[in-house]
């Protein structure tokens, strides 16, 4: 199992969902940055449980305790470790689950992998819960990288078909995403965001879940990071944001629509503006080359239905090898999409600072 | 610069489109596998240039000399190197692009990186010729994992709108894969390729070009490959396909579309077939919580409308700082879907290959 | 800073000597081995400090705390996490330090790096504490290997020029390496052990300090571990040896000594025993060509005496400029030798298990 | 098998004995640095063989072809690629050493690694013309740390205990390491070389071998390379240094001299000097918590006499599982030593580089 990832920026990952405590080890964080622990908690808060109808009934306050890495309050060259105890656990909802799968779930796979081995107790290591590490990872790349005048956000595209208000690429509202990380769901339009918890409802109330997509934006970098073939902007950024559970997609700028576009249409003409050379339209999406134009870096994420159903699903029992009837108790949110904001931010602020520390 | 990628077979690229030579070198193959020079320029002709209308009018053998890594046509364990001459090279075409960068192309990006010092002529190393290489390695691991009993085969899903015949994921048709890859167009409905190419002939016409997706399955794949997080095989196969030059966007399964979904449509359910676990549906695309099920992975790449078009396109003088314009002449593909197909076998084969070695 | 090593076993230290913690991350353990903590706790407390004459007289309890990894006392494919929580700690030992920079010690070095950021309280992150966690590792690696027919032991083979008796590289006598553990100096010989107890307490005596070599053996291993240039046997021991701080040299098999040598003298003869291939010496300590040949690895590290002298030594101000005087009270050993033997074999141990895991 | 090292700056090399070439891809070079192909060359002449009584009869030109990387003479961001051909190969020399496996070679070990696919024509990818393509590396990494600052020699410290002058640690004459450089032998005392050639002459005579010790000296750094734990200056020399061929051991500054001493005798003295810190003397090698400290980084490597010897030895049939004797004729040095001289440099000066692009 690989929980660690980056390459000046090295972020390990630790935890079960259910075990005593989940956490991260940072090692390459730049000396002498400052740490405000109070906003890395309310960039927390955003992705922590049991903030509203929409989310599970699980409550943990997601204390983060730090083991080192600062001193004074600002980083010391040596690496950042901070934990995270988990108190609310009620592993009696998951008993069972190790004979009959979860469909959609790590369940089966984990099982042949770890020949059995595996914590199955609310998915272990698997869990969405893990995200909560990757936050304060990325909290803390935020931090560095507004500094550097590096600015991140994200917003929910759509849930279940509802769509939000669109992003301009090429001159991103960011005063619009700030709002938005603010609103009980992070949309620009508050006005579909109420729709979307309308169509969230309506799915708990249906023992069933959606997904969604998730529009990011990081504004503020310069030209010049990234290289082409494996160290790619995208393909580091891809990378980053697969390892979030349930996504399943992710695509740059104009994306899957640019396979519709002729180069006429999907072209970003170069313009000058104040002295500066950028584009006028950015379909690109602020990668060329796998190295970042100096307009924003835009990209999507699409995130599958919560596979936690109270519905009685098909699976099979791996003792006996016939098939079985599931109904997935335990507490899950009937759409992961918002609480899956932050952890796009993260996973991207991640990403662009080890590339900006390796000099990429 | 990072042209290496692969953490067990690492792969390493190297060359320019106007250079002496470009060439691969893996490290970390395993010992004592056949490798046969004929099936692999077999696999290179399908990338190769000069094929036919839809094609540039460059001309290249691409006769792949091996240097080292065979012995008696088996891996020796030692690193493979090879190299294809680059002969069929006008670099006269490509003057005055320092100057002027190519709307849609890296050599704005480039040029910030490298401080002007990138070879530009032909793009240098950001050419699409250096799939060639990927190609060579992507060639010898397909020979390995067939004696493993995995097949990969991927096909063009549309091109500017025009779609193949869908696969099915869970029973995906790999002799229609194979059929369609002896075609002009890798297309399962020859019908399909047919309306692909007057798409591309029109594109050619107006002097533009236009874009596609392509589908590609793995089957055969044990299940247990692969680890969450940082090490999930979406994770490597979207890292190592990104890499492609003007790959936009990866989807896993249902992909995007499975954000329009609710749980209940989009978990598949485990099922018991002769003894062995699978899942009746496959919207899951063959991987759970970053570990293969068995089931065969599916995954759509969205290729963006080749950048190079005749047509006139805005752009700047960077040494003047002033508008300019430019049409770019050259031999450029008006689609280069087709010839990405093999690329993204080639890419998928490399990360499954090195996952296997790794055994993550 | 870079604190993680391993390609597969993926070790992550961090902490402080004068933290809240410090502790280990270990990511690409197998699944399924027990961890006996019982047996960790006794490989740990032959590192523990406070344990006679020739050691700090700082007290810790370093009581290991698991927070992910193991279920059910094992592995579970996650990764495994354990800290230590730092309680007698005294900083004010230290006050000045940063200002002063005391001789053989990283506080000059690290002070440039970090810009004075860096934690000095009693080192840091550069402090011989660390080895603590790097002990938990290596002491799960070793119960792991031991499974696997691999037995590591070390002794002392001599400090301040007094030596220990010679081991016998083709034939290693692993009961005595066993008896050497459980002796208040890790000596074959007990004779030896009392005579080097003599020099260490002379050494304090004196205000001063003394260093030593450790000689380490692993026997049991297949042949065909490791690998030619960059993946050799001796790179990655080597790499992982002298991150144990105040080691200064490291030689495998006769070494240094084979400089003297002539190749009649030098080449082992390989014999058949019981049908198997083995060499009748074994002055290449158990590696041709980085690759295992089945002999028992053998290797010594150099160790040079606690640079933490009550003397008073020269040192500068780097606030004034000026030159100053310091005498380094805290709490230090005499010398380290006796508490890195344990240290020496965690390391040899993660990165033994680390290439097996990597099939290298 | 793994030729591929480096973090930043990686350096992939591939290419067996007697096969078609040698060669190397360097990756991650920094863009813009003039690579002069002239000293490039007389860098590798001093490595080359046939120069002398003491060396292999084997002629070579080892003509440095470019294929990738440089424009107009300097890196241009891409990854650089050179071969060199293979030309003068007499393979007859070499059979039968698959099933009798010469005494100090690799045959044994990567016969059982490799499963006997490995190219045994002249020890294949194990042989020392591989440092070749390690030496283009060090050679363009030389060229870019001396411009800025930093000036890397090495000489022979001994060979069979016969001794050169030594060198001032603190203050170490970098022009006598360039006049041992333009010498048969590297050595500072030309006397000391003569006496040297004599003793290889003698192990000639007497169809034998002999080692020695190199010591390399790195003039020049800044304070603040390196990191503690893994990524060490040690470990990461260590590490490079151990991957050339017969190198069996290396110790820093006093090295294994500091196991004999008092902290007092070895700690050095930081002094004022010109408003910069240094220390009066130099017993630490350059290197402390595994960061540069600004003085000299000196080490020596422990060079094994050539296993090839004329003398008839002791070995076995692979296949017959019975006793063999054994007389290696081929064309071999009957000391490697002086042409592992530049050797040492280029893997010093290539970690240096890495480490420094690396910001580590």
């Amino acid at each position: 199992m690989a929980s660690q990832f980056g390459t000046k920026v090295k972020v390990s990952i630790f935890g079960e969902s259910h075990g005593a405590a989940i956490g991260v080890v940072i090692d390459g964080l730049p000396a002498g940055e400052a740490v405000d622990l109070d906003t890395l908690a309310r960039f927390m808060a955003r992705r922590a449980p049991g903030q509203g109808a929409h989310t599970t009934s699980r409550r943990e306050a997601d204390q983060v305790q730090v083991l080192a890495g600062l001193t004074g309050g600002m980083t010391n060259g040596a690496p950042f470790a901070a934990v995270i105890e988990n108190i609310n656990t009620r592993s009696g909802d998951y008993q069972g689950l190790m004979d009959t799968p979860r469909p959609g779930h790590a369940d089966y796979t984990a099982y042949v992998k770890y020949g059995g081995h595996n914590d199955i107790r609310g998915g272990g290591h698997f869990s969405g819960r893990l995200t909560a590490p990757l936050c304060i990872a990325g909290g803390i790349a935020l931090q560095i990288l507004a500094r550097r005048g590096v600015q991140i956000g994200a917003h929910i595209a759509s849930i279940h078909g509802v769509c939000d208000a669109p992003l301009d690429f090429a001159n991103p509202d960011l005063d619009a995403l700030s709002r938005a990380a603010a609103r009980p769901l992070a949309t620009i339009s508050e006005d579909a965001g109420v729709r979307m918890l309308a169509e969230i409802e309506k799915a708990r109330e249906s023992q069933d879940s959606v997904g969604g997509v998730i529009e990011c934006v990081a504004a503020g970098l310069p030209a010049g990071l990234g290289a082409p073939m494996a160290d790619g902007v995208e393909n580091r950024i891809a990378a980053a944001v697969l390892g979030i559970p349930a996504v399943r997609g992710i695509e740059f700028g104009a994306g899957f629509a640019a396979a519709g576009m002729t180069g006429s249409e999907h072209n970003d003409p170069f313009i000058m503006e104040n002295g500066r050379v950028r584009t006028a339209t950015n379909r690109h999406g602020g990668v060329l080359g796998g190295i970042t134009s100096g307009m924003p870096l835009v990209f999507r994420a699409a995130v599958k239905p919560t596979p936690s159903i109270a519905r009685e699903q098909d699976t099979v029992s791996l003792v006996s090898g016939t098939p079985a009837k599931l109904a997935v108790h335990g507490r899950h949110d009937p759409c992961i999409v918002p609480r899956a904001v932050p952890c796009v931010e993260a996973a991207t602020a991640i990403t662009l600072l080890d590339l900006w520390e390796e000099g990429v």
